[in-house]
Order: C-alpha cells, then structure tokens, then sequence
C-alpha cells in the first residue's frame, strides 16, 4: 500500500477587484493531509482535528472530488484520506479548497500522475459545489497550481498564471462566522455599469501591475466598488482595518473570499508585522478573538512532503 | 511665429471587453495638422478636408482643448489649427481624438512641452466632451502615448501603458453612421453580475495575454458578453465579418470604438491581409461601401514630423 503525505495551502480568492476571478495561494496556514491508495472501491475520510465531518464521502470536501476521479479512472481501487486541517472551515481563507485539492493532488501523485493540473481543478470544484453549492475555482486553481491564478473563465475551464513582485501578505481572521453561501445571497444580480466600468479598470490595472513588477499600480487598482461596499458589512471592524492598515504602509487589500478574514498586502517584512500590529489593536479594542497571519505568495501549491510505500 | 506639422493616429477604443478603458493607436490611417503660434490670443480653426466645421472654436474638437490650454498658461497667444483630416469622422476610428491629440501635441510642442502627456490627456478630453458629450479616454490616451494603453480611471486621471507582442490590424469601415451618443444611449444601464465577473476575467485576460505576449491568451479573451450584443445590431454584417474573420485566422477582435468600423487582430501579416479580403467580400455582397486597412500598432502616438520658425 502506497501513502502520501501532503501540504496544501489556504488561500485568498476574490482578490479585491478580481471577485469570482482571481486569487493566490499563501504559505501560511496549510493543512496537513494523508492520502492512502486502497485495494478496493470508495472513499473513506477521517478527520484528525475534531470538526465534525459528514458521514457520507459524497458530501465531503475532500471525498467529493475523489469520487468524481475515480469514477473516470473506471478501476476497482479506492482512498483513505486522513485531515489534519490548521485552516479553519469559514475562515474565508480557503480551508475547503485546501481539502479537495489536496485529496485530489495527493491521489494523482499516488497514481503516477495521471491527470493534469487542470483535470485536477475540474475534480476539486466538486468539492467547492458541497462546501457551498457552487464550483467557484478562485481558491482550488491557486491551491493546486501556486501563486496568483486568473480563472479566465469557468465553462470552459480557462485558467492564467500570473506572475508578480514579491509581496507580503498579512491576513486577520476575526472569529465570527459569515456562511458562503450567506455572503453570496446578499449580492445584487444587477450592478450599474459604470461601477463594472470601474471595476474591470481596476482589475486590468492589477493584472497589469502584477506582470509588470509595478507595486504603486498594484495599490492603486485594490480597489473593489462592487462586492465590498455590499460583504464588508457582514464583518465588524472592516473600515477601519482596511483604512488603518493602509496608513500602516499596506498596498491595499480587502475581504479574503467571502470573509470574514481580511487580507492585506504589503511589499516588505517590516510593513506585513506593522499591519499585523495594527489589525490586533482594532480587534483587542473592539473585542473580538482573532487569528492573524503574516506571510508571503505560495508559488508551489500543493505540496508532496512524503511518499511512502508501505 | 512658429509652426509644426504633426501626423495623429486613428486609434480603436472600447477594445472589446475593454470597453471605456483599453484602446490602442494605428499606423493607418492619420490627420495631417498645422498649428501656429499666433501672438494675440485666441484659437482659429481651418480645415482642408471640406468637412463643415463649428464656427465657434469652443465647439470644435481641435479647438475646445486649445482653449481649455491657455486658460491654463494665462500668456497672451493663441494657435491656429489647419487640419487636414483623413480619418473620416463618425467612423468610429478616432477621428475626434486625432484633432483634439494632434491639436495639443503640436501647440505643448510649440511652447516649449511645459505640458506632461497626462496634462495633454486632460486637455484633449475637452475635445471628446464637445465631440459626444463624454470624456471618454480611451482614444486620446493612445493617441497621445501610442501603443495599447489602460485608463484605469478618468477621475482621478490614471493611465497604463500596456506592452503588447507584435500585432497587425485589419480595419473596415462600412459606410453607414452611427453616432457615438446614439450608440450611448442604447446600452443598459445595469448588468448582470454574472455577465459583469465574465467581462473582467475576460480583460485581466486580455491585459495578461499582451503583456506576457501569448497570443492564445489574447485571442481566447477577445470576448465581450456585455457592449457587443447590443452594440453589434447597429452594424449590418458584424456577426458575419466576425465569424469568418476568425476562419480566416484572426485572433479576434470585434466593435471599434461606437461603430461602425470593425477591427480584427492578427498574428501575422498574411493572415491580417487574408482578413481584409474576407471583409472586402462580405460588404461588397451586402452592397455596402467600405474603406478597409492592414496596419500595426502605433508605438509612439502624435508625431511631429516639422518644426519651421517662420
């Protein structure tokens, strides 16, 4: 019996401006998890970190997409996923995207890796349609392929790596709970144009700095006139971070996924901590536990830290 | 009394899914201009093309941004403007811009270039205000900048230039009007948010297609799910010219400006002049008139090709 171990990082979609479209992977925090090859059909997961899970694989994040590659792989074998998970479910930092990508990664590495990278996403987006009814692919595409990802388009599967700068990420995760799916019932179907206007000028703005190493035309283009103004009211605190934190020295950032953690990002070391500092002191006065990271882009993805045949 | 003569480019805006933000500067075809320095103020406008001009300089392209210029130098002079326009007006290629840029150029050109290019922007929108009653930018950025060009935002002016790999384009401008307010005024004012997030994945695409020079990416992104479909109804022939445009081996392309000239992007120049016999074809069948050009990008905008003291 073949195992492997795996990393799989949280990360950030909806990334300001790049709602539905654009995220990246962190290095901190990532699940550990294990993945074993079985002599016979099915899926079995078992959870090492006491959330509860639902018993029945199909409608498990990480049991979702492996059921989805074994039905196309048509062979009498089956795995045994066992989840460490250190990112929160609800965090808003991608804690059910790190599940299904990392079952999916670690089960193709045990195959020999037979599918790509992008049949892999088309697995992990069953697991991101049970955690919140839809296949959204700005956390799984960040997750399985490092980096920044543009999901160009979802139908058909079109996905971009974007390279960029260096950059520093500091996240708050204040520990009150805002559903997905809750976060996406809120939004208007309709939006005035010329907000969209705005909005894809800002986002070709931030794609364009990105590639171009340009770190004023990134904190100028982090800016979201469309989701924001309507999510952030679920998270307390909100303003203030983001327009502290910009006065700490960040670039600019915004709500991470659907929230309630709150991203920004910074070009060097020493502003992330001074935003991280200033995060903590909003939260302490306000009087909300939370969790921060400082951290930087993960360029790998999922991460194989042990492959062993027993 | 000074004098310069200037070639300003056609230029296309609303470049697909970059609509009000993205537009780029031609090599084919552009307005000769003449302007003078006049010691006494005032602006005088004298066109060669037979085209009627207003009577009142405020209310001419080429004029109003001149007017808007040395109400800012506070010096008593003026300009003369002889134009001799070959960009046909109303054909959706920039012809206002090119006055209104060619205009300016030339007369920052005369004083000494005490304007930087985002003042001269500022300027010309005057002209773009007298032309369609809209300070839309996206002709005067490229024309002024050259190249591909990104107004991320009109207020506050911020404009990107956006490198892009070797690209030909081919032109047609089917003789039938359609004026840029008219083409205004029948676009939504609301939009889905779904077409909306396809629209931006769409440009961060378009935007990471040219400045990483992969032409798949370039041609995938040319795809614009929200001006188009309404706009297109308004040009006899586009879905056609469209669809065998791409037959014929065009990346994409689609709508210049408001209409009703089409612009299609191409690889290489076979390819490019292989289009323009597709075109040539359709709107001769149709029975419509039609100019058509095979051009490239225009890297440099306005150019002064004679300075005379006189």
């Amino acid at each position: 019996m073949n195992k492997v171990t795996i990393q799989s990082p949280a990360t950030v979609a909806n990334l300001v401006c790049g709602f539905d479209i654009l995220g990246m992977a962190l290095d901190q925090p990532y699940d550990i998890m294990e993945v074993r090859k079985l002599d016979k059909p099915g899926v079995i997961i078992t959870s090492l970190d006491g959330f509860p899970l639902p018993a029945d694989p199909a409608k498990n994040t990480a049991g979702a997409p492996l059921i989805e590659m074994l039905a196309e792989l048509d062979q009498p074998i089956g795995f045994e996923v066992i989840i460490n998970k250190q990112i929160k479910p609800g965090s808003g930092i991608g804690s059910s995207a790190a599940s299904a990508a990392g079952a999916v990664v670690a089960a193709n590495h045990l195959l020999g890796n037979p599918f790509s990278k992008e049949d892999m996403v088309r697995f992990a987006l069953f697991g991101e349609k049970v955690a919140s009814g839809v296949k959204h692919a700005d956390n799984i595409a960040p997750c399985i392929y490092g980096g920044i990802t543009l999901i160009r388009s979802i139908f058909p599967l079109d996905i971009v790596s974007i390279p960029a700068p260096r950059l520093y990420v500091t996240v708050v995760h204040p520990q009150i709970e805002v559903r997905t799916s809750d976060a996406r019932q809120i939004l208007r179907k309709q939006v005035l144009l010329k907000d969209a206007i705005r909005q894809w000028g800002n986002i070709a703005g931030l794609v364009a700095g990105f590639v171009k190493n340009d770190y004023d035309l990134i904190g100028r283009s982090l800016e979201d006139v469309i989701i924001e103004p309507v999510r952030s009211m679920l998270i307390p605190g909100f303003d203030e971070v983001k327009a502290k934190c910009k006065e700490a020295g960040a670039l600019g950032g915004g709500i991470s996924g659907s929230g309630p953690s709150i991203f920004m990002l910074s070009k060097d070391l020493a502003t992330a901590q001074q935003v991280e500092t200033t995060m903590k002191a909003i939260y302490t006065r306000i009087g909300l536990d939370h969790h921060t990271y400082v951290t930087t882009i993960n360029q790998q993805g999922v991460k194989i830290i042990e492959h062993a045949i027993l």
